[in-house]
């Protein structure tokens, strides 16, 4: 936070204003805006240079400064600075504490860092990175920043693996089912990322309220039906021209119609529900969305198998 | 770009530079910096509102004016822009043509909105979107932004059902292969898709050299080696554990190094040699990586197995 700002008295008059300026200048890097203070050091407006520059020299700054001004408290987190100077296109904001002192002032260049920070951790989070790495850092920080998101689709693997061996009959029976196993996963996995990651970007954006669940998710149920029938048609017209098993050609389809269904809502409903506990929601967008749908798929898949191989 | 800005000729005193400023800011919002012109209106350098506050009357500009500026020009792409402005903490920027003639300037506030549209691009790419889509969106928006990538996925499941296929008859004579093949391809996608980002992310940051791909390589080789060597021999230890088979276990954990080390090459090259051949590299990072690592992740898991089941 820049405490470098320039601060005139509302009641000097504009000659004094100026030589006020001309002294508190020659501290000062840039010059943004003119704020205005009562004699307590409230801040009470703005002065534009171009008022300045058109004023008498009779008038005081009562008469020509702008009581309209914008400002943000000392206890206010960066994050919301930012997302409030980008929303109002500001390039300087002041700082007050909670008795309306004026404390110092925040410039959009240090806001920029601010802005591009929040995007690569959200990044960072959807590819399974766990701390601000770049290619350039050690072979130790570059471990480190991964092994964790590893570990979650480790333990992922092994539960999914527990969830298959129950159907290990079943692929003995009918090892065809194996082979589309990966495509069930690899989708389930695909969708509940698209999903999780327009919700959290929505949220980043502050463009979806906190209590418009339920139209959001009849909304991400339309759209996975008509992305699931349009690839459970072309699956299902690849297995009938090419695979044998008419078992197997219905069972991949509606698998993948319910696998793709359920992956929208499950990473639609899970960062809205972090974010709703002040959990950072694009926790939920990378391997963790992933490893839960691919269990999930597979879970599906075998169920629906299980079924219809009975029916044929 | 903001076309209003006060621009002063060099050969003016100071009298008259306040007189033509008044003048000009009439027009202008935002006053940010004063930028010093010759007779031809090339850009010649600024006049700190600073130095012109403490100046004598009896100085002319070129006494007081400050020749050290940077511009850009106007075919300079908004990206460039951004980051340039990033790079030196720039709130202002004069923009001028070819000639050296003042065009306009270009603030930080624009930029902010080119910087966040580029970060939320790369998060798409990565997220498997391919349409800028907020969840405020039509049903139709949402589905066709999301349907392309989608689609190569599905392609890709075809193609590894293919792959899986050759081993159809090996799956019924040791079905409990089939029980980590989800293990095998979601760490192969998931490795995959972290080294894809970094690079992405050190390459949008211009942190990385266009000359640097074999050292960064060699590095991406030592830590998939670490991470590699630490997940198979938790995933060891639980198959000694609980599971019947040597011959699997042994398969599972000398696979799954290989496919973590082969994801992290791949990771790692295909974004560079995208780049180098002027393709936005974040279009390597999410369902493309996914897939290809899914299929390669497949072919080594089940060529091991080969061997080592014929060796025990």
């Amino acid at each position: 936070m820049g405490k470098e700002l320039i601060r005139v008295n509302i009641a000097w008059k504009v000659l004094r204003c100026v030589r006020e300026m001309r002294r508190q200048a020659e501290d000062i890097d840039a010059v943004y805006t003119i704020y205005v203070v009562d004699d307590e050091d409230k801040l009470q407006g703005k002065l534009s240079l171009k008022k300045l520059l058109l004023a008498s020299t009779q008038s005081s700054v009562a008469d020509i400064y702008d009581p309209d001004i914008q400002s943000v408290t000392t206890d206010m987190p960066a994050k919301e600075v930012a997302t409030f100077m980008q929303k109002y296109d500001l390039v300087a904001i002041p700082v007050i504490d909670h008795f309306g002192h004026l404390q110092g002032r925040i410039t959009i260049d240090d806001v920029v860092d601010v802005i591009k920070e929040e995007s690569e951790k959200d990044f960072q989070l959807l590819s399974g990175i766990s701390e601000d790495v770049e290619s350039g850092d050690s072979v130790w920080l570059l471990t480190r920043a991964r092994l964790p998101w590893l570990m979650v689709g480790l333990f992922g693997g092994i539960l999914g693996s527990k969830v298959i061996s129950n159907y290990e009959p079943q692929i003995q029976i009918h090892p065809e089912m194996a082979i589309f196993m990966p495509l069930i996963a690899a989708m389930g996995g695909n969708v509940g990322v698209q999903s999780s990651a327009i919700v959290v970007q929505s949220l980043a954006n502050k463009s979806m309220g906190d209590d418009s669940i339920a139209p959001r998710l009849l909304k991400e149920l339309a759209v996975a039906l008509v992305n699931g029938a349009i690839c459970s048609s072309l699956v299902f017209a690849y297995n009938i021209l090419f695979s044998d098993s008419l078992a197997l050609s219905i069972t991949v389809s509606i698998a993948l119609i319910a696998v793709i269904v359920f992956a929208a809502i499950f990473g639609t409903v899970v960062p809205l529900v972090l974010h709703r506990y002040k959990v950072n929601p694009a926790v939920a967008t990378g391997p963790f969305i992933t490893t839960t749908n691919d269990i999930l798929g597979l879970f599906i898949y075998f169920s629906v198998g299980r079924i219809l191989y009975g029916m044929f």
